[in-house]
C-alpha cells in the first residue's frame, strides 16, 4: 500500500463531507469526482433526472463490466448544536474521522476513486470495463436515483456483470460483515372498517379492532417460508405502528388503521406476498381497504466470481474472513442485481450511520482504497 | 292535570335552560329551586362538596322515603354557531322546547319540581318522607356529586328506600323505556411492553403488538357471564382506543397502549373483572401496566313497590306499557342503589341529548309532572 494514498483517501473524505449533500443533492460532489477521473482516462456520463445527480464513469470497454457502486448524497444531521463538531465540518479526534457521511457513505466514495485510480496506473489495460456509478439519491425516495439509471441501462442494453456495492456493512470491525444479498421490503397501510358507535350499544356498532385482531395473529404467527431460503434470515412480518380509536373511552371507533412491513427471501416477490395477504384478509372477512409500498425485490448472489474476489482480498488485505450473509436493510444494489450481475457489499463500520457524531475509524478508512483496488484485480484474473 | 301546570312545568324549564350550567357549574338553578320548595314547606339542606353544589330537599318524616333525583348541569354546548338557535336561550319551535339541558335533564328537574308542589298541596299528610335530590355533577367525573352525598347519608345513617330517577330514558316516546337497573362500567388503560428496534432486527426487538393480539383476542372472544342475567345484556367488553408505533414503517415499537371498556351485568363487580382480567394478562406472559378507571357499580331493581307504582302511573296518565330494561349508559342511580334504595330511571326521549339543538317535545314536557305525582301517589297506597 503506498503511504500517499492514506493521506490522500482521508483528504478525498473530508472534501467531500465538507461539501453538504443532503438528499437529494449532491454538494458538487460528483462533478468534483467526475474532473478527477476523467484526466484520469476515464469517460464521464452525467445522467441527471429529476433533482437527482448520478454519475456514469468508465474505463475500458466490453465484459466483464466490474462496477463500483455509491451515494453521494447523506441524511440530515439533525440540530448541529447535538454533535460534538459541526456535521459538515469533517473533524478528527482519537484516531477517528467524524462528520456526516463519513460512514456512509463518502469514506467509501473516496476509496474507489482512489482505488480506480491505482488500478489505472497499474494496469490501464485491465480487462473488459471497470465502472464507478454514483447517484444523489440513494437515503431518500430513491425513484430518480440508481433505480432510474438501471431502467435506462436496460432499455440501451447496458450490462452489469459484477457491482462491489461501498455501504457500510461491517458490524465491529472493516470487513467483519459481507452483504451477498439483501431481503425485499414491503409495507402495508391496512384499514379496517367497522362501525362507529357506543360502548353500551355494542350490536349497534361494529369494532373494527376486534374484527381484525384474528386476521392481524394470522399474519404475525404465519411461517411465511416454507423451507429456509439459503443465507436468508426468515421472511418476517411486523406491525409498526397501530392506530384506532377516537380517544374518548366510551366510543367503538369506525375504523382501525394498521402499518406493517415484511422483509422477505427470494421465496417471495411482492406481487406473490400481496395476494397472498390480500386473500389471508378477505378469508377472515374483513372489510378493509390497503395500499401497498414496494421499497425493493429480494437479490441473491450466489457463490462466483466476485464473492470469490471479495473474500480473498479481504483475507490479503487485512487478514479478516467476512461473515457473509443477507442480513440488515436493503441498498441500490437491488436495482443492479436484475441487470444480470453478481452484488457484493463491503463497507466501513455501520454502528453510527444516522447518527450524531457519525464516525470512520482513520486506520479503515486508510484500508479501503486498497481492499477496493484488491477486489478488481483478484475479479479480474478469477 | 291542572292546565296551569303546563305552561308553569315550560316557565321553570325555560328559566333553567336560561341559566348557563355547564358541569360543575348550577348557574343558580338549586338556588332558585331551594326557594320555591322552602315556600311550599319543605326542609333545604344545601351540601357543597369541593366545586360541586348539591341540594336535598326534604318533606315529612320517617318512612318511606322517596327521593326525586336530577342533575342541574349540562355537558357543553359546543360552538353555538352549530345549533340553529342559542344553545342557552329556550326557544319553541314546531311543538318543540329547544335548548341544551331540555331533554337531559332540566325538563324533568322542573317537572320534579311542579310534582312536588301538587303533592304537598293535595297530600301533606302524605306518607314517610317525600325528597329531591340535585347535583350539578352528574355529566363531569362525579366524584362530589350524588356520589359524595349518598357518603355523607350512609354516615348519617339516611336511608332512602325508593329513588325515581329523571334522566331522559325514553326511545321514541314518553315513558316507552324505563330502567330498572344499570350495568357496572369499567375501563382499562393497558400499557404492553415490548423492546423498540428496527424491522429488519426482530431478533433484536420484542414486538409489543405481536405480545399483545393473543391476550387481546382472549378478552374479546371472552363470554363474560357464566349464564345470561335476568334483565340485563350480556356483560361486553369493547377496545376503544389503541395506539403503538413511532409512525416510521421501519420501527418496531416499545410499548403499545390499549383502552378497553368493560359494561357488566350483576354478575360480577369491578374487583372481580380486575382479578379476572390480570390474571389472564399474566397467563399470556405480558410485560404490562394497567391502571382501571371504576365508573360504578351494576345496580338492579326487581319487582316491587316502585316498579308497580311507574307501571301504573304510566298506563294511568299516558295508557303507555313500557319496556323494562338495563341498556344504555349509566346514572346517578348506582349510588344510591346500595343504600338499599329500589331505584327506576324514567324521562323524556334521550335521542337528541349531548348533541346540537337538544329537544323536549313540549306535549311530553307538559305530562311530566302529572306523571311523576301520579308515581309517589301509588307509590304511597302500595
Amino acid at each position: 500500500m503506498v503511504a500517499s494514498t492514506a493521506s490522500d483517501v482521508l483528504a478525498l473524505t473530508s472534501e467531500l463531507i465538507g461539501r453538504v449533500s443532503v438528499t437529494p443533492e449532491d454538494g458538487g460532489c460528483q462533478e468534483l469526482i467526475a474532473r478527477r477521473l476523467e484526466a484520469a482516462g476515464c469517460t464521464i456520463e452525467h445522467l441527471p433526472f429529476g433533482a437527482v445527480r448520478n454519475l456514469w464513469v468508465t474505463h475500458g470497454s466490453g465484459s466483464p463490466v466490474l462496477c463500483f457502486l455509491g451515494h453521494t448524497d447523506v441524511v440530515p444531521s439533525g440540530p448541529a448544536s447535538d454533535w460534538a463538531s459541526p456535521p459538515f465540518m469533517p473533524s478528527i479526534r482519537d484516531g477517528v474521522l467524524h462528520g456526516r457521511g463519513a460512514a456512509d457513505m463518502k469514506g467509501s466514495v473516496a476509496a474507489f476513486v482512489l482505488a480506480i485510480e491505482a488500478l489505472l496506473r497499474d494496469q490501464p489495460d485491465h480487462p473488459g470495463t471497470l465502472a464507478l456509478l454514483l447517484t444523489s439519491d440513494e437515503e431518500g425516495d430513491a425513484l430518480d436515483g440508481v433505480r432510474r439509471v438501471c431502467e435506462e441501462f436496460r432499455h440501451r442494453g447496458q450490462v452489469i456483470d459484477a457491482c462491489l456495492v461501498g455501504e457500510p456493512s461491517s458490524a465491529k470491525e472493516l470487513g467483519d460483515v459481507v452483504r451477498i444479498g439483501r431481503r425485499g421490503s414491503l409495507t402495508a397501510n391496512l384499514r379496517v372498517m367497522g362501525v362507529q358507535g357506543h360502548v353500551a350499544y355494542p350490536d349497534k356498532a361494529v369494532n373494527p379492532i376486534h374484527r381484525a385482531l384474528p386476521a392481524l395473529q394470522a399474519l404475525c404467527e404465519r411461517q411465511w417460508d416454507p423451507k429456509p431460503y439459503p443465507d436468508f434470515p426468515p421472511t418476517s412480518l411486523q406491525i409498526a405502528n397501530f392506530n384506532a380509536g377516537t380517544g374518548a373511552s366510551n366510543v367503538i371507533p369506525g375504523s382501525a388503521e394498521v402499518q406493517f412491513n415484511l422483509r422477505y427471501s427470494p421465496h417471495w416477490r411482492a406481487d406473490t406476498l400481496i395476494a397472498e395477504i390480500e386473500t389471508l384478509l378477505r378469508t377472515h372477512g374483513l372489510n378493509f381497504e390497503i395500499h401497498w409500498h414496494r421499497s425493493g425485490e429480494p437479490f441473491y448472489t450466489g457463490e462466483g466470481r466476485l464473492r470469490t474476489a471479495v473474500r480473498e482480498a479481504l483475507l490479503e488485505q487485512l487478514g479478516r474472513v467476512p461473515d457473509e450473509n443477507t442480513g440488515g436493510g436493503t441498498s441500490d444494489g437491488r436495482f443492479v442485481a436484475p441487470l444480470g450481475a453478481e452484488v457484493v457489499e463491503l463497507g466501513p463500520v455501520n454502528a453510527s450511520i444516522h447518527k450524531i457524531d457519525e464516525a470512520i475509524d482513520l486506520a479503515a478508512l486508510e484500508a479501503l482504497p486498497g481492499l477496493y483496488r484488491a477486489i478488481a484485480q483478484r475479479y479480474w484474473v478469477a
